[in-house]
């Protein structure tokens, strides 16, 4: 089990692997999960999401290199758009922040969204806790969806930057309206475009609607210009401190604890089904039958969890 | 039961009543489900996704337009991308549509994704099946986002249309990259645009990768002129005759069914969890276990799955 000491140590190239046992299900990545376990907890987490295009890989980037300034060790989880089928390639954004890479305080890991079962949040979830015990003082999250997974992910974050720009469109409008609530923080990127103080003014109107004790700013960054990210920093810190002072950061881990464990139930079943020969058959032949119209949807389902319990 | 009869007689609000005792997860609506499956199986279902912005709305509503025209009746479903956590409003995006609604042939639904753990999959799911017995003989589901939850709802679908668009950036490109999959028929909109040509090249170098027995069919289409319409309809007309042809329509409905079983199992198997107090109880009890370190996911996980079989 040295590969659990290592990670204690502070070891990279532990964290790295267990980060991959985790990705692959391998049996041992449970089990040092389960004893480290309670090593974990100390890093503040803050996800980063926002619609494709509004540039949140760059921002990610000058946010961890500002917060290098402090010598705080930082872990950056991105999340590819990679297939979810086949897993896939790496995304060629993400090669801009290789030079995040070369920084030995900076632990840069790259996953994609294969697994369609356990998913990605489940895998996203577990690599937060062993960048947190491998000693990281700041996590950063960042998705690049803004679907209903991208959701999930964020949900592991102490701090969730919503980051907008100007000039997308109603759809992504629309979009942003929808995850809105998840912002603790928003940023306005590209904020020398046209439109930015109109995004930003869109952006208020709505938070005008909530009445939550915490009124998240909302903050005009240039991010390739690395211009307001000292302030957009601040205002994650006040968001910290506000968490903290008001007992919301407990609540909100315990929130984001149950989520977790509602996937887990959920995709621990489902292997059961899955990974059982004459289950995962019982599973094909009932889904013919259903495409077939021989039997229903619900009648199946009732078939299946009776054949799991 | 007369609202059962009343969807078999193919009538348009006992349809509608139908989809929201299924958003309510009323239980009458199981019932009337599981009576009238069997009725259900012989609409075409086409899913169109792709990128926010890439103008799936007004593409969906020529293609329905062009439809029409041969009098078939037409069922439309437009996921919306309301909040996970509250429902919320409708978009106004889907307002371009309502010209739509005005054709008694043509049934159009907006569903947000509300309820989070039934989730928006498994009520698209029953919609189509409802405007299916309602008597569409083709279904449109037009999703928002490129998330994977929506890659769960285009796979309802028997054609699958991806929507792309010249100069959304890499980010995008990047996403249409992990989704190409599951594409069946590309259309590249907005076809007037400089760099239309280019993002028509890029997909087909994309497909180039592929050695499926289908080639998909890239198509130029300027949705808002209503150009290239018939030409795209046609393509999506020769993947039904490949798919019925090579047998594969019936294999990707069981794939479908068993995609469907899958969720039913976790949403049913997470209600059973959630709906009974002290079970309910116990899940938050032990998320804040799990938040302060005093037991770990892993072990908390199998009490949940113990508590439930």
């Amino acid at each position: 089990m040295e590969l659990a000491e290592k990670l204690l140590m502070g070891d990279r190239r532990a964290a790295a692997r267990l980060i991959t046992l985790v990705e692959n299900k391998a049996p041992e990545a449970d089990e040092i999960m389960r004893r480290l376990y309670s090593e974990s907890g100390k890093a503040y987490i803050i996800g980063i999401t926002g619609p494709p295009g509004a540039g949140k890989s760059t921002l990610t980037d000058k946010l961890v290199k500002h917060v290098r300034k402090t010598g705080a060790k930082v872990g950056v989880i991105a999340i590819d758009p990679t297939s979810p089928f086949t897993g896939g390639a790496i995304l060629g954004d993400r090669v801009r922040m290789s030079d995040l890479a070369t920084d030995p305080g900076v632990f840069v890991r790259s996953m994609g969204a294969r697994g369609h079962l356990g998913g990605i949040s489940e895998a996203t979830s577990a690599a937060v806790k062993i960048l947190d015990i491998y000693g990281a003082e700041y996590i950063f999250v960042e998705t690049v969806g803004v679907g209903q997974s991208e959701v999930d992910i964020v949900k592991n974050s102490d701090t969730t930057v919503m980051v907008s720009v100007p000039g997308l469109g109603d759809d992504i409008q629309a979009i942003k309206a929808g995850i809105m609530e998840i912002g603790d923080v928003f940023a306005v990127n590209k904020a020398d475009r046209d439109g930015a103080k109109r995004t930003a003014r869109e952006i208020e109107m709505m938070l005008d609607f909530s009445h939550a004790d915490w009124r998240p700013p909302v903050k005009m960054v240039i991010a390739v210009d690395n211009k307001g990210i000292e302030e957009l920093f601040e205002a994650i810190e006040d968001h910290r401190h506000y968490m903290m002072r008001s007992g919301e950061f407990m609540k909100r881990r315990a929130e984001n604890a149950k989520n977790e464990l509602i996937e887990m139930v959920k995709s621990r079943i489902i292997e059961q089904l899955l990974n059982h020969d004459v289950k995962a058959e019982r599973v094909e032949k009932l889904a013919m039958e259903v495409a077939q119209r021989v039997t229903d949807p619900l009648t199946a389902t009732e078939e299946l969890i009776q054949s799991v319990l």
